[in-house]
């Protein structure tokens, strides 16, 4: 939760000249996305969010996501869709900062997800799956397997202080899942953060997938494991087995899962879980106390990982 | 720039539901305002803004906040309206916290003031204030100079550690305020904190004002005081003659200050910028260095009240 670029307005004035929009009647900085700037903005023609990328997005990746996000919505799956201006550019800078505007979508983040939610979420994401097969840029995945080891590098001694004996657990984790991970599921992209907070829903039904920043190539099943871990548990920890099956029921009518993408699915999630473990380390040592969402403690992920290391297959889960 | 109060949507349904504004379309939590915890609301008639009341703001004083914007937005200054429930009622709790619903307003807060802006900051002080005259709730200022000095106590020895024999250069400036205070100013309704956060334009016009949670009785020129503070002196430090001009000027079309308020204004202003060198030190001390504004650094007020040690008579500021 963070604004970090301060937009006055003489540059967010300049900045909007430049799009079809009218001109600017407020901006809000809100306090989403621990990842980017972002303002709610309305303007003469209507509502938008503008958002300045810092960090962990690299500014040669936003064609990828902005052209991502357009092509996806082109082809009916509700997200934001990047504005272009009139010289036909939806990516522009702003304060130092690589930017861009996107409509606003209404909506609200499930806070207490039920199955009836993870089975729209399950269909939205095999609607993306099947949506993006056609769009042609490429952008690997720098945040799974291969990544892990150079992450956990640097977080390791922070890891140990953290829990004792925590940088051996995931030491040994890294080297089980390097040897584990499946080499042959079919790949297209992914959204990579299909998290409760990233899909909104109006009077019950899914109104849109949001903030598509880390949509890569990858296995598609990948997008259910990060789902099975941040849909599929309760508040306390406990697997919600219904959440989960309703979840890939949800896909299936869009996309029929093959037979090893659901086999691979332990794997999967342990690699999943991890890796918002290592991210969530990152931040915890970056941001200070106040700035920590509750729900953003590394632990609370470990459990999920140490949960689908005792799941000797997809049976465990309930998914058959 | 926080979020302090996280509402789940099945909270905000039930609040919303007291109110005739329709179901929630969408909130989103903003980064502004250090006292309270605001969302951006849309509803399916329209924009809110939604405040949880955190620490400062304290619930028996909410009738006068709350009184105040409904009596003053009904005489024509242009501010949040709060919204009454069907049981006629602007305020009522929410995640434990007390929490009202006020009309958003459209605008722009000016990053870099103009004298045009502070003649038309002036205009609309001087509105509030002759909107208020008849307004029969009462608050007394608990941030006026019979409050400094219980205030300071906590904050003395931290401020000592920021700089160097600031405790003792405190307590004289304590000392001398305490002893020249002005008594029989002309007194009524005051905002309180018109920073230029507080002031939105719109094309270059006034287009409202907010924030009226530290509005109280007191004198009328200290709020005057308080903007020669805020508004009159560049990102350097250097003091704004003709903004202070255009000020008072626009004050005075509306309402004449007299002769002893103008002759006040060294003390009010030396006593306004204590205040807020207080209470940043008291935020200072209580906010990791991520969540603090740069803007914030209670340094920063201390300089303006030396520079107001400087000063011998309103002339000294261009104000005759």
């Amino acid at each position: 939760m963070a604004v970090y670029t301060d937009v006055p307005e003489s540059d967010l004035d300049a900045f909007i000249a430049q799009y079809d929009v009218g001109s600017v009647l407020s901006y809000k900085g809100i306090a989403e996305g621990i990842e980017n700037t972002n303002y709610v903005l309305h303007t003469q023609t209507g509502q938008f969010i503008l958002t300045l990328y810092e960090r962990r997005v690299h500014k040669k990746d936003l064609p990828f996501f902005l052209g991502l996000m357009e092509h996806a919505a082109a082809k009916g799956v509700s997200c934001p869709v990047p504005v272009r201006g009139r010289d036909g550019e939806a990516m522009r800078n702003l304060c130092g900062r690589p930017a861009a505007l996107v409509t606003f979508l209404e909506g609200i983040w499930p806070h207490d997800p039920t199955p009836g939610h993870c089975e729209q979420l399950g269909r939205a994401m095999a609607n993306l799956h099947t949506a993006a097969e056609d769009f042609d840029l490429r952008r690997n995945n720098d945040l799974s397997v291969a990544g892990w080891r150079t992450l956990f590098g640097p977080l390791a001694a922070k890891a140990n202080r953290m829990r004792k004996g925590w940088r051996g657990a995931i030491k040994n984790e890294l080297d089980a899942l390097e040897e584990s991970w499946p080499r042959n599921l079919p790949e297209g992209v992914i959204h990579g953060d299909l998290f409760p907070d990233n899909v909104f829903f109006l009077d019950r039904r899914l109104s849109g997938l949001i903030d598509f920043y880390f949509a890569c190539n990858d296995f598609l099943a990948y997008d259910l494991a990060v789902a099975l871990n941040s849909w599929c548990f309760d508040a306390g920890g406990s697997y919600l087995r219904g959440h989960a099956q309703a979840l890939f029921e949800g896909y299936s009518r869009v996309r029929e899962p093959r037979r090893e993408e659901i086999a691979a699915m332990p794997v999967l999630a342990r690699g999943a879980g991890l890796r918002f473990v290592l991210t969530r380390l990152q931040d915890w040592n970056e941001q200070p106390s106040l700035a920590r969402p509750a729900s953003k403690d590394p632990l609370e992920y470990w459990a999920r990982v140490e949960f689908h290391q005792s799941i000797g297959d997809a049976a465990g889960y309930g998914l058959a």
